[in-house]
């Protein structure tokens, strides 16, 4: 099989490939061959058992979508977004590429249908759990409202509706699937308001101090990168007709407040890594993640055999594991 | 002020304009004059009091909404839109006007606002129970998720988040309204799915047969056109800021079954009326229909002050006043 991954040189479509380069098989079929689309030319895989095409083009250039579907792939990953903060800061941008992109996507495999007939392939679209906006149960669940309350919200929704039409009408087989904040987040401190939900957990496991902007009894939703990885996967592989006309659902996570991210932190790790993570309080961020979810309980995607972590502590394991080789800075 | 409506030959929008041209004002603004747009050349009313222009323009071609705009209207009513039959008939055209028009519109207004800095209308987005899919509890609640299972129901649902998101960006001020079944729809039986609803009260009123096509415990949910221009006057007056986050609203209305239609026309009007309702089941309709929305509990709009018909009876009151004179064929 062709696969197409979008917004292939993020973090999740990084791990993702190393993933699939690593397996070889999607649902026990064969990768032939997988081109990796971002705004920037993404890196492949050191090696993979398939073809890799790497291509750098704007998402919202009206023809980007076709020439990526171009290959006809059988199964496509769409990650490419332009996150929460960038598209509350740039209206335009956000809705080119986050609803316009995605629209065109959907059309230019529509396209290729009714040119050819036979052409159906799975279309896996990450969506957020920014489709929901405030007033929000402590836990949330698969009939709540989806109410967002940023442009970034917005037009994941936006995707979510055309995902379910395009699915009703056999255009391709869509699994959205709402993923949790990601943590812990690898590379450098970031300045998005969620980044702290990491940074407290992964600088001080490297030895580093790190800053906490909001109060210990913030709850957020969590699952790690690894986690991420299997959820695009199982929704590539998921028998279609157990999802039914609902096609997006709250994947799996870790309800944790910020207490027990550090608690779990101390039982990992101990006090000394602990020690690290100062007390700066910010009131934007602090009113920011006031308005964010809380917890879920994802029914739907549990019975359909998506899985997470069940602890805060496995997180953090899964996190040495696979970015610290099995050790930190105690 | 100035004011456009799209969509301005349909039902609805006539009722509309007939209103505007007998009172002349909005929240007591004095209307100066009126652009009507539809597809076909919309037939202005009898005598206004303001300057009424009309114009035949395809709501899809990409430069229409501009044209619409293009002087200012302080209140914009969008009625435009293809019907839920055609537009799960034909993919592309329901798209193309009820998402890209849509779309188009509220950039069309975002452009002047952007360019001039003092641009900042009142937008009235008519949606539809539509937005609702199965399964559904016998009354919707205002909380409850919007999980549309046709195009036409996708596509308004998009209207809805866009004039959610660009309301909160100051780009206007958005309040969607979700009519009910309108009951007794003026004019001759239609191959729509919902006709008999009206069919069943019409035809026996003016003496003719009428085909009831479902069981008489179907409930449904229902106001008269006079409470739809009700619904659209109100939502150009009210206090924006009582409208909150959450820019549409389920409007209020009467659930009442076959059987209750049909005891109200039988109170209102007598048995002879009612023995002219003939009873032909439709397996296709009976099935349709099953999927739509039995009652709401509109609390929300009930407390911004939005008023419907109380009883059936009141409805087909409504329908002999309006329509017939107050006068039927007994």
């Amino acid at each position: 099989m062709h696969i197409l991954v979008t917004g292939a040189a993020g973090m999740v479509g990084r791990k993702l490939i190393e993933h699939l380069a690593h397996v070889g098989k999607i649902g026990g079929q064969e990768i032939k061959s997988a081109l990796l689309h971002d705004i920037i030319e993404p890196t492949g895989p050191e090696f993979a058992p398939f073809k890799v095409e790497t291509v750098a083009l704007d998402f919202s250039a009206p023809d980007t979508p076709a020439r990526l579907v171009a290959d006809r792939p059988d199964v496509i990953f769409h990650l490419a977004a332009i996150v929460s903060g960038e598209a509350e800061l740039d209206f335009e941008k956000g809705y080119a590429v986050n609803l316009d992109g995605t629209r065109n996507l959907f059309e230019a495999i529509r396209t290729i249908g009714k040119e050819t007939g036979d052409y159906c392939p799975r279309m896996v679209f990450t969506s957020s759990i920014a489709a929901y906006g405030t007033p929000l149960p402590d836990e949330i669940d698969d009939e709540f409202l989806q109410a967002p309350l940023t442009s970034y919200g917005t037009q994941k929704v936006i995707g979510e509706l055309l995902l379910t039409d395009f699915t009703r009408k056999g255009i391709f087989v869509g699994v959205g699937i709402r993923l949790p904040t990601i943590c812990v987040r690898p590379g450098k401190p970031n300045k998005a308001a969620s980044g702290f939900f990491s940074n407290i957990i992964r600088e001080p496991l490297a030895g580093e101090e790190a800053i906490l902007p909001v109060s210990e009894d913030v709850s957020h939703w969590h699952a790690s990168p690894r986690s991420a990885v299997g959820f695009l996967v199982h929704a590539a592989e998921i028998d279609s007709e157990a999802v039914g006309p609902r096609r997006t659902l709250n994947m799996p996570g870790v309800a944790a407040t910020v207490a027990q991210q550090i608690e779990a932190l101390r039982k990992v790790a101990g006090e000394n890594v602990v020690k690290r993570i100062r007390r700066e309080p910010d009131p934007m961020i602090e009113r920011i993640v006031g308005n964010w979810a809380r917890g879920f309980a994802p029914k739907r995607a549990i019975a359909l055999g998506f899985t997470a972590e069940k602890t805060f502590e496995e997180i953090i394991r899964a996190h040495i594991e696979d970015e610290l080789g099995g050790r930190f800075v105690a």
